[in-house]
């Protein structure tokens, strides 16, 4: 992506893991639709079902697109909200006097999970954070270990925001099932954070077997602001936000038809685009690794090569400070991430994901390069060149 | 507001308490922001910083407007929200073995306060529901009363969404701070639903003496999925929705630079039309409502005739059904709601703020018509003329 700087010099963004462009086409959606559609849909006169009947095509869209009921789509406010309502939610649904919900989940999720895990902690349920391998993988056998009585559900990240890293999701969904079935249950659920895997990988929920997923319209070259959480009908869950009642009565709050219709059509689009994508990008993500890992003494690579998001490279540029490297790439316009953006608030440039991977010199000294559709071979290429000047 | 509608008939727009069409301008910036500010702005980089700097300029325009502090702004998804935040975060914040926290609100408050308190009555607080009087006020005298050691907050509406009842703020303030002062005490804090009131009465915080403050995007000629919620210093709030820690910690989710500007300048033209509209619409308003009780008999206004928003025309007709009247006026190409829109979701189209004004008759048998900006005089006439015709 070249966008022309104040000073005519070539811009390469390479940070779409933390936020995508909107769409031109769902942008232009959006744009007329934020024209047409102004009547608040709960209302019953005819303006108002026309803004209703748009977010019940969008919803049938969204369903038709990950294989579920429209009635398992909430929208929300983005993937944090959903994260939230599916785990606080599921939480404060099964929390009793005398029982102690039980959560597993994983030590490298997005700090949207976490968070919301250290909250139930104090709020009384039990956690357990999972440790993932030096490749950044999950073992599905240390899941099947994990799981007791009490358990209520499994989070597990699809692909993760930093490393890219793939976990076996249809393998957990076949342990827990292995488990409902020997125990008689319906529990644990599982819900995954989808967020980073929409793009590139099969959202379709009957596949890969989970009962509640995340997705985020700003991962997506979707509108921002908007989210959606699917949740498999029956399972129960405690609002987040409480007022009129809107979304099933899980999400109150006046929907907007221009978001929730750009949304459908961000997942739209990205389903077209999917196998091409992945293709593409894989490729020239497999180049510019090889590129740097010859190129850079001492540099590896984070998380697994194979088991691996098309569009991430991160990696460890020994004895470098990766916050300066971010600046300086800034300085010659090229845009990366030394975690994700969402870490950079807590004003530690170091990762506690790839702390998670043993690699003890690498927390502080690693790059997140994220490619995107806009992403070509070259850009990449003027990435090496300049990195190669910025690191003697 | 005439639009011409597929018959090519007269279409007249008076439901602005419900929705509020965004405004031209803030469209423009809108979509001009879209396409340029796209960087997360919790990145580092050049655009990120952008980004970010586009917040603090919209934090400090709304700042400048509502006479706070910067940092005291918190933007949220969206009026829902913001109450939510408010109310339940402080109420979190407060909570512990051997306090139980009590809450005075009002009966005709807004869903997304009234749910929060019950939910709030669950979690072990205590909430006193204040009756309104006959006019749909609440007494300060009736605040006082009910103000406690244990109580940790007053919220009260500034103004009704569906009465348009004003509310005495600034004397609940007055009550509030002698309770303060005498007590050597900072609460209760107050807080105040200002989501209908902003386009109308000055929303000075300082002024008008609340500690919190909600504001909606939607209800103001501005974006969806955005609001405020202005929080004095010192205020400790537990969040509602957990994650990277946005918005000072209180709000986590990435934030929209699009809306965020757009909202700040909803704000500025909401300001500048202040006084010119709440003079044309007072006098539109009276016009109308004399028209309206001349004319069909047994007709009478809900609430204050004296402290109601300029723009809110409540009336009870006598044996009437007031969904029928809805649908029959939506036939003419007329749209105007029977209670709030959020109520509608609870299929009942009974309203339990006509309820709280003891006026037996009217729950079902009322009309909110509810005027804005591009309403004129001529609009009211058809709709009496429309409304003749329909109710004989």
């Amino acid at each position: 992506m070249f966008l022309s700087s104040k000073n005519n010099s070539k811009k390469v963004f390479l940070d779409f893991a933390s936020s995508t462009p909107i769409d031109k086409g769902v942008l232009d959606k959006m744009e007329s639709y934020n024209r047409k559609y102004f009547a608040n849909p709960s209302a019953i006169y005819s303006d108002a079902l026309a803004s209703k009947e748009e977010i019940d095509i969008a919803k049938r869209d969204c369903a038709g697109l990950i294989s579920c009921n429209p009635d398992e789509i909430i929208f929300t406010s983005g993937g944090t909200e959903s994260n939230n309502l599916a785990i606080l939610g599921l939480f404060e649904s099964f929390k009793k006097k005398d029982f102690k919900p039980h959560i597993i989940t994983t030590n490298i999720e997005h700090p949207s999970v976490l968070e919301v895990c250290r909250e139930i902690e104090k709020r009384g349920g039990e956690v357990t954070y999972l440790e993932v391998s030096d490749e950044g993988l999950v073992s599905a056998e240390d899941v099947s270990k994990a799981i007791k009585k009490e358990t209520i559900l499994v989070s597990v990240m699809y692909a993760n925001n930093e490393i890219g890293t793939i976990q076996p999701i249809k393998e957990i969904s076949k342990i827990i099932k292995k488990w409902q079935s020997e125990e008689k249950t319906s529990l644990p659920y599982f819900h995954t954070d989808a967020c980073q895997a929409v793009l590139y990988l099969s959202t379709d929920v009957s596949k890969i077997g989970v009962d509640m997923m995340t997705l985020d319209g700003l991962k997506m070259y979707g509108p921002r602001n908007t989210g959606i959480l699917f949740v498999k009908k029956g399972i129960k869950l405690q609002p987040v936000i409480y007022g009129g009642g809107q979304q099933n009565g899980l999400r109150s709050g006046t929907e907007d038809v221009s978001s929730i219709s750009g949304m459908a059509f961000a997942m739209e689009i990205a389903n077209i685009h999917r196998e091409k994508e992945t293709q593409r990008l894989t490729s020239i993500r497999d180049y510019a690794i090889e590129n740097i890992l010859k190129t850079f003494k001492g540099s590896s690579l984070n998380g697994s090569a194979k088991n691996r998001l098309p569009n991430n490279i991160s990696i460890c540029f020994e004895d470098q400070d990766a916050e300066f490297l971010v600046i300086a790439l800034d300085v010659v316009g090229i845009s990366v991430s030394y975690s994700s953006s969402c870490r950079t608030l807590k004003e530690d440039s170091s990762s506690y994901v790839i702390s998670a991977l043993g690699k003890k010199e690498c927390p502080s000294s690693s790059l997140r390069i994220t490619l995107g559709r806009e992403t070509k071979k070259n850009d990449l290429d003027y990435l090496v060149e300049k990195l190669k000047e910025i690191i003697k």
